[in-house]
């Protein structure tokens, strides 16, 4: 056998820092559902000729799985089948695979594992968790979503212990358009370029526009539009003044201001419209996201999306929509060592035993604790009370219970933290609220 | 692209039936956390050769993974790696590499997906989900953890809308001391024979063992032992009436005596003392567990486990355990036809526009109800009050709120099933408690 050994990219969390990331799940998940996200999960697995049809650089990163002994039954019909590397393209397919069963605009959240084969790196694994919403609806999808969807965000990240943070929004049709407008063709190539404007430097990146066969005229241009960075509308003035025409240029300036516009009045402060955001995956065609945490901005991106019109697509019908998605692993590996759990259980109370004899009045007692929703657990053995305390200590566990049994006539229980002991009936006792359930300190 | 279609063994859930998954899982945590389980999550993979090393029938179960475009960084001194197939395995990988950071005895559980490349059939998938608990100590394990885990399961099981049940439970150490006293030494043949006794019958059990060279005598004594089930601890009698002498079967009629017992005294009529449970898995070697949904007894068992001791040993120390674990898409995929959820998206409330230039008022209206946590959501576009009535009908949103606008002075809420409509301010307006959420209706 092995020796047992963590495998790189692969992070796992101990008991009282999964106590956090539970947290986290959870403020996630109830922000989801107040905004009227329904919860859907796929499965782990996609044919891999979905999953490598989506942008250049997702084939090098899919895990193909295979039956170990596929033998005799194993079909050449079958498709061959890999990890799904995020939650979109397994949405898209839900979603034209259960059409006529969902209600239009559907607003779904999914809170799952994904898989990417990549080199790991700080912040970068090859298994993580996404926590994604998407609103898609048939034909067309309003445009107010863009808007929507990183206020639902802001939501969320408010209510965690994560620090300033900044949403950045671009559209894609304003480089586009841009491009187009100063004679650049390959669009793509130069977006993949501005993507690493805040990596690599200006300098950097008008050489490389250079060697991608931009001239140093249009280079400088694209550069300066990757430049602008505004927490208002203003942008649209300062591209403007860069003298360039195009009718895609002005249909995304228009579509990135109305999003800044409901940003600046719902969640004042928390997005800024930022020029150089481009995204990396091929199928977004208008608004795209990025969060930054503030004063961690080379950590890259917390929480991306945009929106895409063809992902979700029959030959007959698309369903347009628009997505975000919160990088929940990247994000704790951020915060994770600024905060720690009040306690690595979830007991709030320990029942202790004078004796091995008392055990059944100690299961009652735990009994009626968590009819009232007090989680608790019996001592493993009966010990001097000395003993039970150390047990409760080294959990966090802030309240130890003595039963009544033998010459002791009441029932009591001790704050360890205080000292403190009082008579208490285990059908009515309570802890301090803050004590019920394990906290995120900060 | 290949056409969209579901992959036999991969369920997915429609929104409506993910909202009676979700029900579930929330109950099954909250149990579970009530009795002082921490959680954790371990990655989905694991080395091949620490998958394949646990009994013979788990080698053709195991999905390989594989990076697709595996090539130059490709070490041969990575391990393999596989898909789990079980929630125990991972768990007690974990605890042997995360020995000196935990305190023992150590409670977790542990709800997600595991994999098997088995043929799917009627309630047997490829991916499907577990919610377990285990208890591990260093060395010795109480004996009472044995007593207290089916009474964990038995209350999550009563707060679910699953009918009645009954937690099956042997131990090893019975059939394998009364083998052993009849002469009988390949006990691993014989309990698999045994465990098929519910989908053979006794006669064809009978052949089974003589075919695999028990005596007539030995597999009629064998059988005898196997049919041997009752709700107290009467079948130690029934046992001894056998007329057989050893050690080990003494020992394990104690054990299991002592946890029926317990089970008779915290959660009377839920658990039998059942002498022909053998479970599949090599690890375990005491107590061990099944449960049959009454009335769907041939459906097999959806909560098993057993008492493990030497599942994680490092060669010097030994973490014996004890983990019970229920097989939530197998409980499902039988429940779910006989469920229904109240609505198939989390929102309470529509808040409903008579005009688009209302948009920013109907999204303060959202936010203030969202602060009271009432689930809600603005509808997509503005529209005659008939077209948004029967927006919230399809999704089955109870109440459509009409903001102050226009010729409308106050706010109203209107119960779409009863018709009735109110004034209402959105910083105090509260559903009936039984609207807030989407309910599970039997």
């Amino acid at each position: 056998m092995s020796k047992v050994r963590p495998i790189s990219g692969f992070p796992e969390w101990l008991p009282s820092e999964r106590i956090i990331e539970q947290h986290f799940q959870d403020v996630i998940r109830e922000t989801f559902e107040l905004h009227g996200f329904a919860s859907i999960q796929t499965r782990a697995v996609e044919p891999i000729e979905r999953l490598s049809s989506q942008g250049e650089d997702t084939d090098k990163e899919i895990y193909a799985i295979s039956r170990l002994a596929a033998g005799s039954d194993a079909s050449s019909r079958d498709p061959k089948l890999g990890l799904h590397f995020d939650l979109t393209v397994p949405f898209a397919r839900y979603v034209l695979e259960n059409a006529g069963k969902l209600t239009f605009p559907f607003r779904r959240y999914q809170i799952q594992q994904v898989w990417r084969g990549e080199r790991p790196q700080e912040g970068r694994y090859r298994e993580f968790t996404q926590c994604d919403i998407d609103i898609v609806d048939v034909g067309e999808l309003a445009p107010q979503y863009e808007a929507e969807l990183p206020l639902v965000i802001a939501d969320a990240f408010s209510k965690l212990p994560i620090g300033p943070f900044r949403i950045q929004v671009n559209n894609r049709k304003i480089p586009q358009g841009f491009y187009l407008g100063i004679g650049i063709t390959d669009v793509q190539a130069m977006l993949r370029i501005v993507d690493k404007l805040d990596k690599i430097g200006p300098d950097a990146v008008l050489q490389s526009m250079v060697a991608a066969g931009a001239s140093a005229e249009q280079a400088k241009a694209a550069l300066a539009l990757a430049q602008i960075n505004t927490p208002d509308e203003s942008f649209v003035e300062q591209v403007q003044a860069l003298g360039v025409q195009h009718e895609t240029l002005t249909e995304g300036l228009a579509e990135l201001a109305a999003v800044i516009r409901v940003g600046a009045e719902h969640a004042s402060g928390l997005m800024v419209a930022d020029l150089k955001v481009a995204r990396g995956l091929d199928y977004y065609t208008g608004t795209v996201y990025e969060t930054q945490l503030i004063g961690s901005e080379s950590y890259g991106s917390i929480c991306s999306g945009g929106r895409y019109d063809a992902l979700a697509s029959d030959g007959r019908t698309t369903y347009p929509g628009v997505g975000i998605s919160i990088g929940l692993s990247r994000l704790l590996a951020k915060t994770m060592p600024t905060l720690s759990a009040s306690r690595s259980t979830p007991s709030c109370v320990l029942v202790a035993l004078a004796d091995e004899s008392d055990r059944a009045q100690g299961m009652a007692v735990a009994a009626a604790l968590r009819r009232r929703s007090i989680a608790c657990e019996v001592a493993p053995v009966a010990a001097k009370f000395g003993k039970q305390i150390m047990f409760a200590q080294r959990r966090g566990i802030p309240f130890v219970w003595f039963p009544a049994s033998g010459d002791q006539s009441s029932n009591s229980v001790k704050d360890i933290r205080s000292g403190e002991q009082v008579e208490a009936n285990p059908a009515s006792w309570l802890p301090p609220a803050d004590d019920l359930r394990p906290r995120v300190l900060a």
